[in-house]
């Protein structure tokens, strides 16, 4: 079975599984869709004005030092940009215009990196327009992204996540099962291999 | 270097690692201290009234699922108590009162088993008396239990927790490395190897 990837830009976690997800589903010969949606309104949905990171400071504390242990241990930099959580509105809008073309793919790791790996302010239009060319996306895809059928499209995704239970990034369904976490890539692959 | 486990008995995944840590710990040589505390006070200083399986309806709803998945995959059985949270307060003092003695341990296998594995009760006496009895512990443990310098050294045990970071349960401690949920017990192994 198909296992959708279901990820946020603004997502430190979803960085993780963004960089090493290609590698590992070919491993496992599993098919993956990407799909790019906003938080924003989901955590609303629960109440929550902003990320958990920033609600929970404890928490928080705690997540950006489990989350450097675990970039290390996979060989990524990671380092949290001034302003946290950033606006990936563009980015996600982009995504959306882009996938599943491959290039799409390379762009969200483009954004990730120049995010968590440099620190770059992914909402300045260009930063995601050399996110764009270096990923192989033609010039226009900026513009493209701004219009209504890409804006609908990502209003969609986003609605269809929370209607299929997601509350947070990264997720991975594989039918109607639901597993959320970097940390739980391997559940859901074992999932999708066994119900496949 | 030694490792430390920080356990609620109302703790659902702290469940998980009560049953599966004394084998794994063997396994990989490692010496632990078991820490019961209380995570009422943590909530409080967070501004939590109740656990994030309340709070936030739709990460509970998936939480309860996750944990599903993951005691089958540890060959335990999971139910969620009617009553949940449950008042661990009886237990965890019991479990102050007898640890490190080996009995202690296996007192607090027991309420985790009653509770999560069948259901029952732990802020019953009678419950709390038959898992200690089943540990081999003395019928006078629930006095001294209930004891001031029992009540003391668990309230110390949680201001310590709080000290030292810990929002939530299960959590895992090297020396000032912390990890938190049963899902980074392995990080915390290989730290504790690392840098024993």
């Amino acid at each position: 079975m198909k296992l959708e990837f279901w990820f946020e830009f603004a997502s430190t976690y979803s960085y993780l599984t963004a960089m090493r997800l290609p590698d590992e589903a070919a491993k496992r010969g599993i098919e993956v869709t990407w799909r790019p949606f906003l938080l924003g309104p989901i955590f609303a949905a629960q109440g929550l004005e902003t990320t958990p990171f920033l609600v929970y400071p404890m928490k928080g504390r705690y997540l950006l030092r489990d989350m450097d242990r675990r970039a290390r241990a996979l060989g990524l930099e990671f380092y949290l940009p001034d302003t946290f959580p950033q606006n990936g509105l563009l980015a996600a809008r982009v995504a959306t215009a882009a996938l599943p073309d491959p290039a799409g793919m390379r762009f969200c790791q483009n954004v990730y990196q120049a995010e968590f790996a440099h620190g770059q302010t992914i909402a300045d239009p260009d930063v995601v327009a050399r996110c764009a060319k270096d990923a192989g996306l033609d010039a226009e895809i900026l513009d493209r992204a701004q219009t209504d059928p890409v804006k609908q499209a990502l209003r969609a995704t986003t609605e269809e996540a929370l209607s299929r239970g997601i509350f947070g990034a990264p997720s991975f369904t594989v039918g109607d099962e639901l597993f959320w976490g970097d940390d739980r890539l391997e559940d859901a692959f074992d999932w999708a291999a066994k119900h496949g």
